[in-house]
């Protein structure tokens, strides 16, 4: 059985692409970073997402990248945004994905996989340069050029299986393959219960998607 | 003036690569990381170069790599080589270079620098495959698509000078620009007192380069 290893934030993406990864046959290992976020329930819906869907480890792995400052994800500070950008907004985190994807690299090549999944699109999204086919694409090709495994011929594979997808097509997806979204949580800024916000893009997004789809919206908001 | 990020572990290498950041007029940023390596001492370098050679701000950056275990450096129930070796040795740690570069290009955007250093050689070098220039470019490439500063325009660029240096051109360059070596540490392996065991790969490597530079060699070993 083929190992791979998945970005797991604990959100609809994310948790689409586990359950994608694991209907193409794969040994799930799924990787949940801890960084300095002001939401600290998605790691909660990371942990039930991992139970449910039969991972076989779960790795929480703490960075301080908070400490860069430099984002209103990590910079609690700065207030989210409620509207959409046309720019890349205050809730990009400089390199995120790429330190992340870095180091699924480190434990994918410990673990003996050649198979990385992310949940990135650029349908309902918000702008952030590091989700973008071509940003991924350049990282497979230097992950090749960075690891054991590149230099012995195994060839890495940087998935994006949501990349042209919308937040509806996600989601059909996903319920296609049994994703329970009750315990899954995209809001940038829950309140003290873990109740969603509303107003933020990943809010208006998942709000959109379910709306589109026709399906009920399993999201808990918060009351204001 | 132009701010460079400099990857420092405080060996001769990235000792002498913060010293031509700085000979080349770029106010220096020095980040050094803990990632569960055996040796300390490097630490303690790292902080006296960066008083020595003024920098302007030194990151210490803490990364439990080690977790992952597969290599004799970060792993400690492993036996660290006393011979060079053809094939990538078990002192190769997964992902290293990408996972240091991409927390180094994460600082470098909230900082506005878009150049950072790394001191990676391929002469007298372990045949990691993270220190050769096409690894390298790949990153760059990668990095330019990832980032905020690469989609607005200011090119992110990574420096590595040494590339195609023998250790002896890197401490003949470093004498040039005033480096004390005495106060750097290269061996994988030192005894408690911080004296280098004199048989690893960076031991042998930089033993080679001060006697082929006919320059006294500063290094404490250790007595056996």
């Amino acid at each position: 059985m083929k190992k791979g290893v998945i970005l797991l934030s604990g959100g609809v993406d994310s948790s689409t692409t586990l359950a994608i990864a694991k209907s193409q046959g794969f040994e799930c290992y799924a990787i949940t970073f801890q960084y300095g976020q002001r939401n600290h329930f998605e790691l909660e819906m990371a942990k039930r997402q991992c139970v449910l869907q039969g991972v076989k480890e779960h790795k929480i792995f703490n960075i301080d990248i908070a400490q860069f400052k430099g984002s209103a994800l990590t910079d609690h500070t700065l207030d989210i945004p409620k509207q959409a950008s046309t720019d890349i907004p205050i809730t990009y985190v400089p390199a995120r994905n790429t330190i992340f994807l870095s180091i699924a690299l480190g434990w994918a090549e410990v673990l003996g996989a050649h198979d990385i999944f992310i949940g990135a699109n650029i349908v309902d999204y918000s702008n952030y340069p590091d989700c973008r086919p071509e940003y991924i694409d350049a990282f497979q090709t230097m992950a090749n050029l960075a690891t054991r495994s590149g230099v012995e011929g195994n060839h890495l594979m940087i998935h994006r299986p949501l990349i042209q997808f919308s937040k509806t097509q996600i989601i059909e997806q996903g319920i296609a393959l049994g994703v329970d979204y009750s315990l899954t949580l995209s809001c940038y800024n829950p309140d003290s219960q873990g109740r969603a916000c509303k107003v933020c893009d990943p809010c208006r997004f998942r709000a959109k998607g379910f709306r589109e789809a026709q399906i009920e919206d399993p999201t808990i908001y918060t009351a204001n």
